[in-house]
């Protein structure tokens, strides 16, 4: 089990991602605002692990307070939201780990619940959805499993893997669960500058678990794909509109163009926490533009000439029509988007296999 | 004039292209297996550099020769030969720079010439494509400018620049000459993983030259693409296939598909050397892999886990049905190309402007 980020009596705990693969170091935040850090400074990254770190820090927050009165712990904890909204716009997920602790704590406070019941109950509600997102990648897994190739090769952009995750991951689940069914599957993992999160994340997780993985640089992936040696790609996301445009890792909407010009199918896996309802189409998404450092500056060694402007956006959008089916823990989303997604939120039940054309 | 390399008294001097941006040092090699080094390890790197570098290679071994026997001196010829043509296999300007000294060693020999005749006819050889390449640089600049937008951004990927030739670049002489005529223009560079050629030459290059130059990692280009940012693609080429199949560094295929995907122009420009009749087309170019350390070591640090597999292939072919044009030195190449590529090698002169659809 990689052990990408726990509650712990003393805090929560992280592994520290900048540090892999060389390096399995931890980060141990024993205050939301340490949480918050971590989250933006990326020792912790990936939408689902975003949404149950903040999830955690909101009842870090909560369970470390002072505060002796429902008043003064009201206001604190719209301090700690806050705090944690602000470190990345892009994944829904951040913001649903926060609604989810901040309802639970509004619904109990409205009751007169005390506040060591309250401490006590937003923890386990953390720690629950930390065991719930283990569940959903599993059965993402499985519903996503039975549309990779019995053999071949998945290219994957980034890392949408354990260490994305409370663990198992949504995109690696799903090569996982495939795997464990007895598919003979190896991995292309498309390096991902600048962060490089697929030649360091994603390698020494597949590692980790002996599956067979090539890590190639951003820019090879077409030229695979015209040889015949990439049978399915899938990635995961970090905000899915209602309409099925995907938001995910700058990269992978050229990824998805490809996919789409070589015939190659594109799978996209994520929990039902990142399909946001509320934003209508791809275009509404926000973006984050990070730092130029994290493109000039590589190991330290500056790799630009001075004064040159610099693009890091940090995520692009990807198309519907781009998309062959989304795996979520409740089943298998096809085009029409709208309409499946419409119906999945409704507690439809979803066909795994294609049903339109 | 940026000296990508240049003929002394002493040898030939290189511009130390590992070393950019940060540091302007030079390799004098004074000695044709030092010209061979100097070319496998990247230092001088370009098709039409590595062309003209290998013919002065060659002009060097037949000038520092000791020979006394024209049969001496043709066996080391056909050593020197050998030797230029192992370093990197992909750049049929290479073998067109070693086989043109050869043909002149050859046809000055088989007239009876001196040793010495011999050796100052090679070197003024060897100088005169130095300023061939530069004029045909210029010519091809010219003959692409036109069909460059009057405002906008161009993305290029890799360095198809001055200091991939003599002087003035191909690509990026299609751009400067652009400039020269009154077009707006600023440039989005490729990062262009593992060797950074973008991030670190062809920004450096047109930083000296003043022209608004960003630099992106390569998985952006598309983001950019679907937001309207870029109104052409232009790249140069390592060599173009009978058929109009364009090899040229790893990447420029995928950036090729995704122009094509957005309806933007992607352009090539590249000398008439380095269209290659022989080879029919772009599946019959061979493709150099380069070590794996160039993609998992960065700046000294080991960027992937231990024992995961790399790829690394250098250059990739882009189909010609992708190709908006080829600009070269004699004129502007349209689809289709089988045939428009024949007449220009038949010394038809080629429109500049489309004639066919």
């Amino acid at each position: 089990m990689i052990p990408t980020l726990e509650w712990l009596p003393e805090g929560v705990n992280f592994l520290d991602q900048t540090k892999l693969p060389l390096e399995e170091t931890y980060v141990l935040a024993t205050d939301y605002r340490q949480v918050a850090t971590v989250i933006r400074d990326m020792v912790v990254r990936g939408a689902p692990a975003i949404g149950v770190a903040a999830a955690m820090g909101m009842a870090l927050g909560i369970d470390r307070s002072v505060a002796t009165t429902i008043d003064a712990l009201t206001a604190e904890v719209a301090v700690m939201a806050k705090t944690l909204a602000e470190t990345r716009p892009t994944a829904v997920n951040l913001f649903w780990g926060i609604d989810e602790i901040r309802g639970l704590y509004n619904s109990l406070a409205a009751k007169g619940t005390s506040i060591a019941e309250i401490k006590a109950a937003v923890i386990a509600r953390a720690r629950q959805m930390y065991d719930e997102d283990i569940a959903a990648c599993k059965r993402m897994g499985a519903h996503g499993a039975e549309l990779l190739p019995m053999q071949g090769t998945v290219l994957t952009h980034c890392n949408a893997g354990a260490l994305a995750t409370c663990g198992y991951g949504t995109a690696l689940g799903v090569i996982r669960a495939a795997i464990e069914r007895g598919h003979k599957l190896s991995v292309f993992a498309d390096e991902t500058r600048p962060f490089l999160q697929g030649a360091r994340l994603t390698a020494w997780e597949l590692m980790k678990d002996n599956i067979p993985t090539t890590v190639l640089c951003d820019n090879m992936a077409a030229a695979l794909m015209r040889q015949g040696r990439i049978q399915a790609v899938i990635v995961g996301s970090d905000r899915i509109a209602a309409n099925g445009d995907v938001a995910n890792k700058i990269g992978t909407y050229g990824v998805a163009i490809l996919a789409h010009e070589h015939g190659i199918p594109f799978y996209v896996a994520a929990p039902w926490s990142t399909i946001d309802l509320a934003t209508r189409n791809g275009d509404l998404i926000p973006i984050e533009q990070r730092a130029a450092v994290e493109v000039t500056l590589i190991n330290g060694k500056q790799m630009t000439p001075n004064g040159v402007g610099i693009e890091n956006p940090a995520f692009d959008v990807t198309p519907a029509k781009y998309v062959t089916a989304i795996f979520t823990e409740r089943g298998v989303l096809r085009a029409p988007y709208p309409e499946s997604i419409r119906a999945m939120a409704n507690g439809a039940p979803q066909p795994t296999e294609q049903t339109t054309v």
